[in-house]
């Protein structure tokens, strides 16, 4: 996602920060039902490493083993006013579309297109227009729309039984946490600000309390909600703690949600997506408004991500009955 | 002390932070050389509680208990680029000296005064007129030249066996840590940043090693050098850590130096004259240049420095063979 707003500034003074949630809600299903079906080598899926949203989609698409139905190009971390770029292939241009900006895929599809230019999106190779970039739904079809090219022993991250479980799970910790990091760091005044840290830190306190005993967000496997919360948490200290001002204490000061996290981390398909350096450069080279000087910290200390989590004892595995996926391509 | 430079900036763009070090090095002594002699009631310490470098005068006044031969004006935490001022106070002024401002003692000592308006200052009652802001001689005549002042029962903080050994330890303490957090956070690039943050934390494992088999920096009580290193580390967490980037780890996952830090937080005159409200308040909204939104974090969490140090097994004892000071005036 980019959280530009079209001033091009992410504190807007005196306010509570608001995330422009329009997204382009065209979908890629088996039926094509709005005219783009599943079809492997059609579609280029756009996601940054940087960008816990995107994140969320590179997760799933290894996790469920698309590599070869859907590739991927990935922005490098910063970008400008007006668009996320390819600057870190070869000729800053993406090999596959041959842009240098997705703004040129946004605006194949719409020339006046008046929003964010945001990740992730996903491309229709043919025409080099933007079919989606409606995040929460592109995981969600990732999983229930695509399965006939789905790798064998990937996990069911949706599962029927435990959707409507998962909803409420995800509803809850988008608020509060994935968006409840950002209302903090773009609070446009002390009291929209520390009322959105005592939201963050309630709804942290309330995983804190509700993983003690489960191993994972919802069921006995990975699903869905560990994916969207694990991209939050994987940024809470290198971003969050200090350049969001989320500081009551760091991640690793609390201990179910941190050895949850190095949980996931430590399992193939979440941790191997992720990038410290791009996160970290991301944040504090684009919110100018924040951080003006540019200067990107050079903590926190990372190796401990690889430390042992013990949350084996309390039951469930990672793939139930399937297999993790092998290493990252 | 004010970081301010003349052009009311702390980052300067591209440079390493170099601190002014130039201060009115009038002294106050025994036999009045400069002028200026040892005498109860006839000066007034201007402190501000949330200033790491006014923060020593605090202390040390208060474990000398001097508190009745010098009387303490407290700036409030904010300042401009022109002063400190005294919006604390009843009317905004310092009730003995009368002024708003503390750059009106620095101008009746010399109206053309051209460096930045430093707490701590020692003015004279009678003349309206700063005597020095020489912040480290200050708290050295303290121990040396007011003597005769000291309460029953004073520390020698400064004596004369070990003053050698503190001179070195302070010189390095000074350079590396209470200058380096400045360095690291008015950083002017990248390469600055780190070289800072490099510094800084080999400084800080130095001190981790040095202080794993000693109770204090140096002997076996407290001296200067520990008042000196306290008011950086109980500015750690709350301030450096995020506003000034230097976020390795934060204070409390150093155990020594935690420990260390929370032993003389609870031994009084030290802990007794923080207020994290002040310090948070100081850094947040005076560097418009670093946090132009002037928000201050609502974290960290606090309540653990009072949380058992454990540090008696070292032996030595805070006092030697005097008294702590009575509770804070």
């Amino acid at each position: 996602m980019n959280e530009h707003s079209t001033k091009g500034a992410y504190v807007d003074s005196g306010k509570e920060f608001k995330r422009d949630t329009n997204y382009i809600e065209t979908r890629i299903t088996r039926d094509g039902a709005d005219g783009f079906s599943v079809e492997p080598g059609r579609y280029r899926l756009i996601a940054a490493r940087a960008c816990p949203w995107a994140n969320r989609s590179i997760i799933v698409r290894r996790l469920l083993g698309l590599e070869n139905a859907i590739s991927l190009g990935t922005p490098g971390p910063t970008h400008d006013k007006r668009s996320w770029t390819f600057d870190l292939d070869p000729g800053g241009k993406d090999p596959v579309l041959g842009i240098e900006r997705l703004q040129e895929a946004y605006f194949k599809r719409d020339p006046g297109y008046p929003r964010g230019i945001t990740v992730p999106a996903i491309v229709d190779v043919n025409t080099g227009e933007v079919v989606t970039n409606n995040f929460p739904q592109i995981t969600l079809d990732f999983s229930t729309e695509w399965t006939e090219y789905h790798r064998e022993g990937a996990p069911e991250l949706y599962p029927e039984d435990l959707r409507e479980e998962i909803d409420t799970v995800n509803r809850r910790v988008f608020t509060e946490i994935n968006n409840g990091v950002y209302r903090c760091g773009f609070a446009g005044s002390q009291e929209a600000y520390e009322d959105a840290y005592d939201r963050l830190f309630t709804a942290l306190d309330w995983l804190e309390e509700r993983l003690s005993s489960q191993r994972y967000l919802v069921g006995d496997t990975i699903t869905e909600a560990d994916v969207r919360l694990f991209t939050t948490l994987v940024r809470f200290d290198p971003v969050y703690h200090g350049h969001f001002k989320c500081n009551r204490n760091k991640l690793t000061e609390m201990p179910v949600l941190w050895s949850y996290a190095r949980d996931l981390f430590q399992t193939p398909g979440f941790g191997d997506t992720v990038d410290f350096d791009q996160i970290k450069k991301h944040y504090y080279v684009v919110h100018e408004d924040i951080n003006p000087t540019g200067i990107v910290p050079k903590g926190p200390s990372l190796e401990n991500w690889h430390s042992d989590h013990q949350r084996e004892r309390l039951g469930g595995s990672p793939f139930g009955r399937g297999t993790p996926p092998s290493a990252a391509l």
